[in-house]
């Protein structure tokens, strides 16, 4: 049986999986509906607040038909699970085809993601994910 | 008698006026800390996840000394709370003095703040800021 981790665990990655197989009915199922959807929260790497599931899934659809042949390994993927919420905080390293005489670029993401329990399933209700630049982080904010 | 809602808005705002007061005491009291201090996750802008309410502490620390005369307008503050947890979305407007002749240098970033409450406070264990850099949303993940 799985514990409440593992499930967690396979909801998170569920949204990679979507992602790299361009699967947008995938996506909507992982994502909260319904009357529960306009709590939706989206922020691509670099961007700005996306609000409401709809528009997200939108967002999804545009970044999925323009980043072909992404592919994520997820790192330091980490659980808090309070009550009948959950925050995983990840690292995302993305690989893209390279056009130079390296078969992949790599470039990653810091990401948290809020899942709430509806009928005994983790839905995502928050994806922040954000650039890693590599400046010094006392020059960040 | 303030509402829940009203305390957590309060509990938000502190993070930005501990900071323009450059005051880590303030800022340690709003943290969690004892033994749940080793929850608290914190990426500035353009940064990886500092892990653990000390390291974190550290890194505000940092910002602070090398960030004076930042002042905060916060934007787009959304609430949620889910149980003993909540989230807090906003836009941080930033202004830096300008060394032009405009007084002040703006930017902004998209910020995920989480609390948990103990003993009816809401305290802060997880803020996740990220730089709006005005690119595409299609071509950034």
């Amino acid at each position: 049986m799985s514990s409440d981790r593992d499930l967690l665990i396979a909801a998170n990655e569920e949204l990679y999986a979507a992602f790299e197989a361009g699967d947008l009915d995938r996506m909507e199922a992982l994502w909260i509906g319904g009357p529960d959807g306009a709590l939706a929260r989206c922020v691509h790497p670099g961007g700005e607040f996306v609000r409401g599931v709809e528009a997200v899934l939108r967002s999804w659809a545009l970044v999925m038909a323009n980043a072909e042949d992404l592919q994520f390994i997820l790192t330091d993927v980490e659980t808090l699970v309070q009550g009948e919420t959950a925050t995983v905080n990840c690292t995302e390293i993305i690989l893209r085809p390279g056009a130079g005489p390296d078969p992949f670029v790599s470039s990653h993401a810091v990401t948290t993601n809020g899942f709430v329990r509806i009928e005994g399933r983790w839905r995502m209700w928050l994806h922040h994910a954000s650039p890693v630049m590599g400046v010094p982080t006392e020059d960040a904010e």
